[in-house]
């Protein structure tokens, strides 16, 4: 097998936050895989990397990643998966190169995760490579000037759903990191009131993208701030 | 005041990992001041961005932060960083752009964290901006192919000098990455032997440099392998 798998981080979502290794990874692939989820949508991806790399003459394969709520769905995403791997085999066996693009960095919360299993299971010779890219949570510290850690502090990062739990992390860590914070908003406000932390944290939205919010009275923040690209950093 | 500083976050280490906005924050700055710690070495910096910008006929100010052990060397360091945030604000009343570079991530453990606070103090007007960048951290994954992240997992970024108290910690996270490791290996092994978790750990040295290494069987660290460079993940 000559050809080569890629999972790129591109960044955040603002061009000119692509490394120099992604744009040359992408350069040099046959063709580019592109995730597409309800929230995210294909055109972010794509659309951020058209800005840096010429993809003429690139093939340009879409994959959708349902989101699973019934057996029946679950079926069709082990389907799906199933469909691109074999899809990504077939061009590294013709000796191809294949980008699979992820928003932010691939290790992070990327659906790459679930494909890099399965090429292992189907052929446990495919040389694969993670690409690192800034990730979303470095770029919504940086253009909110938080800190994550200084000195020995302790980062914790924590999806939101399971908020109310989280109690004695709050107790241990000096930064807590929450993602996914949209859908349960509600929630996580009656924490941080609860615990006293409002006025220690800070919502950030669609860091270096078109509409990007930093909002520092968390109390403030409306519909249309609560998307898929917001975390909230807590600096205690 | 018109000149901007800007603290950029020039990735772990290989110049390929640098970002493009990173590259032309630089290019349009008149100075480049770069930390020079004792472990860290000016050079690295410096040698990193020399790969990808062409430094002609922009100053280079290397900046030396001492390692503090006694009340004179805390007087000293104090004296340094007042003299550095003096030397970058009389070159942002000149109207000059400034760059601070920082390896990977600016928000990440940084020493520009204490300069910030010291330009802010100085003059709030400032106007200062954080460039992300790709962290030691998500290079580290990449390079071991170790997903930090999946689905609804939390992650612990620990430094390793308080391992002693990190039981709870322990019980609590799926990823937990030990920053900060060469100092105190020894005393991680140990309580990584206690917990079961040697298996589950990986050893990731100059992630991106020569000399790059990823040890899986951890037991087997030699004294090379141990320097600043150096964080262990753990997945459980």
């Amino acid at each position: 097998m000559k050809g080569k798998i890629f999972a790129v981080g591109i960044g955040p979502g603002d061009p000119e936050l692509i490394t120099i290794k992604a744009i040359n990874v992408i350069k040099n692939s046959h063709t580019i895989f592109v995730p597409k989820g309800r929230e995210e949508g294909s055109s972010i991806a794509l659309s951020i990397v058209k800005e840096v790399v010429d993809l003429k003459g690139k093939q340009i394969v879409e994959v959708f990643f349902p989101m699973v709520k019934t057996k029946y769905e679950e079926y069709k995403k082990e389907k799906a998966w199933n469909e691109i791997v074999e899809s990504v085999y077939e061009r590294l066996n013709r000796g191809e190169n294949v980008s699979f693009l992820t928003l932010g960095d691939p290790t992070l919360y990327s659906t790459f995760f679930y494909i890099h299993r399965k090429l292992i299971e189907r052929d446990k010779n495919i040389e694969i490579h993670l690409i690192p890219g800034v990730s979303s949570i470095t770029a919504c510290a940086a253009v909110s000037q938080s800190f994550l850690a200084v000195g020995n502090e302790k980062i914790a990062i924590l999806p939101a759903n399971y908020i109310d739990s989280y109690d004695e992390i709050f107790d241990q860590f000096e930064t807590i990191v929450l993602m996914k914070v949209h859908v349960v908003f509600e929630k996580i406000l009656e924490f941080l009131r609860r615990r006293n932390l409002i006025e220690r944290s800070v919502y950030i939205t669609r860091a270096g993208m078109e509409g990007e919010r930093v909002i520092r009275d968390i109390e403030n923040v409306t519909v249309d701030d609560k998307n898929y690209f917001s975390i909230i950093i807590v600096k205690k």
